[in-house]
C-alpha cells in the first residue's frame, strides 16, 4: 500500500536544502543563525519579547499599549494592520491607517515593529511601515506571499500553520530563503487537537521548538497568546515555551487603562501589562543565572 | 477560565449570515442551489464526476488523460497549471502554458476545466483560460484570494482547509458571497488526524458532508484522491462520499498508455482510467435505482 | 533523532504474525475468515446487521426493541448490560439482570446477541449469556481482559480505540488470536479528530477499512452510531461503510413506540426502527444488483 | 442537530462531583491537596520527581538504574513490572519477580515505588510490594481497574489516555474517589496528534496542566519521556512542565554503566543518569530562588 506525499524528516534535505542542516554548510552545528531586526536580535543570547495588542484598533489604544510595552522591558511592537478573520462581517484592520499608527508607535517607544501581511499586493507598503513582516497561521503555505516577502529583502516571521507538520512548515520556509532572504524567524503558535475548545483554544506543540533546532538554524519563537487561548495560561505558556528552547515569545497585551479596555478581537487571551512585566522580569532573572553559570565553570 | 476565539454551529448566523440556512431565506429547506458550469450542474439529481490529471504536464499527457475522461462519461476536467507544492525545488507547475493546454483539451473534449489558482494577481488570467476557480487546501483561508475569486464572477470550488472546522470553512465561503459571488462548490479532501501516514494520506471526513447540507444551501463534494492517497481505495472512497450524500466527485486520474505514465506529483493516488469508468458507472445504476423507486412511489 | 515506539504497518509481520496477511499463510490473498456465530457469518457474502439498544434499560423497553430489531430484518442483537460510562454516578447498566433480559430477547426472536464485557473476572458470566464479546473502544489496550476472552473460546467483537493507530487495533486483536481464539471481529467506531463536537462526535475514519482488509484476514465492520453521535447520519454513513468495504454494521436503535422513549443514553445517536428497515433494505438492493453482476458475467 | 455525550468543563459539577472544586466545599480556591507516599509529598512545596527504568528487567539492572535515582537527588521509583505492549509477543515485564525486584530495591534506596496494575485481580498483588499504583494511558478508562485501586486505599498515579479530554480524565478519577480514595495524582503524559511520529513520538500537552489545577485540587505531574519519546528532549521538556505548573515528573532513566545497557523497551527515549541530575538540580535552583523571593517580599 504505497501512500502518496508522504514525507519525512529524512526528506528535509530535499525539501529545504538551503535551510536544513543536513545540507547547508553554512552554519556549525550548534549555532543559530541570527535574524537581526533594528537592534534586536533574534537567535542571540537573549530570548526577544514581542508584545503589543492583537489588533490595531485607534491611535489612542494602539500608544497607549506601546508604551507599556516598552516600560515592560518588552523588545517589539506587534500589531494587527490587516486582521484574518474568521468571518468577512469581523472587524478586518485598519490597514494602511493602521499601519501608520504602528509606525508612530515605533518612532515614540523606539520598538521595531511586526505586523502581518496577508496579500502579496501589499507586501511593499507593508514594508514601508513595518520592520518585520509576519507570515499568520492561516497563509504558511500560501506560497506567492512567501515568494514576495522573500524578494522583499525584509526580517519574516514565520507563524507555523495550525496544522502543519515541520516539513510542511520548512517546506514553506525554503519559498522565503529560496528568494535569497534568510531573515527568517519561524514561530510555534499552538496546533490543531482533538481538545481544542475543551480548556484552551489550540495546543501549545513544544515538541517540535527542539526538533526545529536539530533540523534547522533558523531561530524559532512562540506565541504563548493564540496557543493556549485563555489569558491566565500566558505567562506559565511563556516560561515553559523559553525553558524547552524557543528563542522569544510573541504576546498579545492589552492595557487595563483604557475605557474601550475591551478589545475588538481575542479578548481572552491578552494579558496585562502587568503580567508581561513579570515575563520580561523572568527571562531577566533567567539570564543572569545563566551568565554566573558560565562565570562558575 | 474563557477561552479565545471559540465558535460553534450556532455561530453561523453571526459568522455566515449569507450562506447560513438559518439567515438567509432566499432558499427553502431541503434545496440545494445549483451551481451551474457550462452544462455541468453541482446540486442538481445527478452527482457530478471532475477527473483529470494532478498536475498539467505536458499537452500530449493532458489530452490523452481528457480523453479517457471523457471517454469514462465523467462530466468536468481538472488539472493544476499552479501547484502549491511541500517545496519551491519540486515542479511548480507549467503556469500559463498549463492554461492554455487545458483550454485545448476543454474544447476538444467538451469537458468544462477546473483549475486552482493561488495567487490574487493571477486571478484574471485564469479567468481567461478556465471555467471554475479551485481554491486549494492551503489557501482555504487566504481572504485576499477569496474576495478576488469572488469579484470575477466565476464558479468557484472551495476546497476545505486540512484542518478546518466547519464554520471556519463556511466563514471562508462567505467571503467569496460577500463580493455577490454565490456559485460556490464546496469540496472535502480529507482532514488531519493521527493517523495520517501509517495507512492513508489523511482522513476522509464524511461526517462533514451531511453538516454542510444542514447548515448551507451550497452543494458539496468530495476528494478522494487526497483523502486517502492511495489509489486501490479511490473506488470505495467515492462511492460512500456518494452515499454520504455528497453531490460530486473530483478524482485525479493517470493515463496508462503514456510511456511517461508516472505523473510528477502524487503518483500513488491517481486511479485508471478503467477505474474511473467504474465509478461513473456506479453513478449511472444508482442514478437508475433512484429514478426506478420514484416510479414505484 | 530516534523516536522511541513508533510502528509502522511494515511492522505488522513483528506485532501480530497471527493475523498478518504477509506472514501467516492459512488465508488466501482475497479472502476473509469468516466468523460465525449461531447461524450469523460475519466475512460471508452478505454484510451483518447488529442492532439494538444503548443500554438494556427494562424487561420491557428491550423486548420491544429487539422485536423491532428482528422486524427489520437485521440479524444480531446488541445491548448494554454493562456500560463504560464517563462518570460513575451514571447509569452503569443493569448487570447479571440485564444479561438476563438480553438472553430473553435472543431467545424470543431467534437473534444471537452481542454485548460488551469490561471486567475479566465476569468474561465467564458474560459467556454464559451472550453469543458474542463486545470490547468497547476503551478497552482496546485493556490486555488481561483480551487475554480472558481469548481463552474463553467466543467469538469477540473488537472495537478500535477512539485514538488507536492499525498496528495498535491489530496488536490487540493479536492478544485474542495468541489465546487460540481466531474468531475476531474487527469494529471502527470514529476517532477522535478537532473537529469533534463541533457537527459530531467522533470521525468516522473510513480509510481504515480497505487498510484492515489489506492487512489482515479478520472480517471488518463499522459503528455509524459512535462515529457520528447523531442520528440524522447514521443512515448515510452505514450505506458509506458498505460501498468502502464494511462487512457490517452495528447500529443503536430506540423503539419510538415505548412511552420511556428516552434512552438513559446516547439518545442523540439512536435511529428509529423505520431507519433502521431502510438500511437493511439498502442491503438487500445490493445484495440482489451484485448478483444480477454476477449473473451477467 | 443534537451530539450524542458531547460534554463540557461546565458538564465537571455532574461528572465528578467528588473532586470539582466547584462541588467539593473541602478545599480551597489556590490549594491542592497534598497526596502523601512515604514522605514524599505531591502537591506540596516542592515538586516530586520519580524516575526509574521503563521496565523491570533484571535485579542487576533495576538495583543499579535505583541506586543512580537515588545518587540524583530523585523521590521516588518507577518501574513497570507488568507492562503493556503493543503486541503479545513483545517482552511483557517480569511480573511477581520485578515486584519482588522493585521492592528490594526500594529498601535499599529508601525511594517509594510507583509502578503500574493492569488486572483488577492483580491488584492486591501489587498493593503488597509497590507504594502507589500506576494506571496506564491504556487503562485510563478501565473502569473495574479503577474501582479496584480505588478500594485499595493505596496512592494512585492516573495517567491521562492518549486522547483523553479533561472531562473523561477527571471522570476517570472519580470513579477511584467515588470509592473512598482521594489520594490520586494526575499525570499528563502527551496526547496524539497528527504530528506524531515525525518529530516526536506523542504531543505534550501542557495546556491541560492549568486547566486540571483550575477544576480539582488533585496534584498533576508530567511524563517527558512518553510525551516525547526522544531522549534528547526530556529535560527541555521536564523544565518546561514544571515552569506551566506541574507539581512532578515521571522519568525514564537507563543505566549507562550497565553492559546490558540497551533496555528492552523504549530505548530512545530514556535518559542518562547524568541529564537527570541536572533536571533535580534545575529544581533545587528554582526553590532557592522561590524560597528567596518570598524572602524577599
Amino acid at each position: 500500500m504505497r501512500i502518496a506525499g508522504r514525507v519525512d524528516v529524512d526528506d528535509l534535505p530535499r525539501i529545504c536544502p538551503l535551510l536544513s542542516r543536513r545540507t547547508n554548510p553554512r552554519f556549525g552545528e550548534a549555532q543559530t543563525r541570527v535574524v537581526q531586526v533594528g537592534s534586536v536580535r533574534f537567535g542571540g543570547e537573549r530570548p526577544v519579547v514581542i508584545a503589543g495588542p492583537c489588533a490595531v484598533e485607534s491611535r489612542e489604544q494602539t500608544l497607549e499599549v506601546a508604551r507599556e510595552v516598552k516600560g515592560s522591558g518588552a523588545d517589539m511592537l506587534r500589531g494587527g494592520a490587516y486582521k484574518p478573520r474568521t468571518s468577512p462581517h469581523d472587524f478586518q484592520g485598519l490597514g494602511l491607517e493602521g499601519l501608520k499608527i504602528l509606525r508612530e508607535a515605533s518612532r515614540e517607544t523606539g520598538l521595531p515593529v511586526v505586523t502581518e501581511v496577508m496579500d502579496p499586493r501589499l507586501v511593499e507598503q507593508v514594508a514601508e511601515y513595518a520592520d518585520m513582516f509576519q507570515i499568520g497561521s492561516r497563509n504558511m503555505q500560501n506560497y506567492p506571499l512567501l515568494v514576495e516577502v522573500g524578494r522583499a529583502r525584509k526580517p519574516v516571521l514565520l507563524k507555523r500553520g495550525m496544522a502543519a507538520g515541520l516539513c510542511e512548515w520548512l517546506g514553506a520556509a525554503e519559498y522565503i530563503a529560496n528568494e535569497g532572504n534568510f531573515d527568517i524567524v519561524l514561530c510555534e503558535r499552538g496546533i490543531k487537537a482533538f481538545s481544542n475548545g475543551e480548556y484552551s483554544r489550540y495546543s501549545l506543540d513544544l515538541n517540535v521548538i527542539p526538533a526545529v533546532k536539530a533540523e534547522t538554524f533558523l531561530p524559532v519563537i512562540a506565541d504563548p497568546s493564540h496557543a493556549t487561548g485563555v489569558a491566565g495560561m500566558v505567562e506559565g505558556a511563556s516560561r515553559a515555551a523559553l525553558e524547552f528552547g524557543a528563542q522569544g515569545l510573541i504576546i498579545e497585551v492589552a492595557s487595563d487603562r483604557l475605557d474601550a479596555s475591551k478589545p475588538k478581537c481575542d479578548a481572552a487571551q491578552a494579558i496585562s501589562p502587568r503580567t508581561l512585566r513579570r515575563i520580561v522580569h523572568y527571562i531577566d532573572a533567567r539570564q543572569e543565572a545563566l551568565a554566573e553559570r558560565v562565570l562558575a565553570a
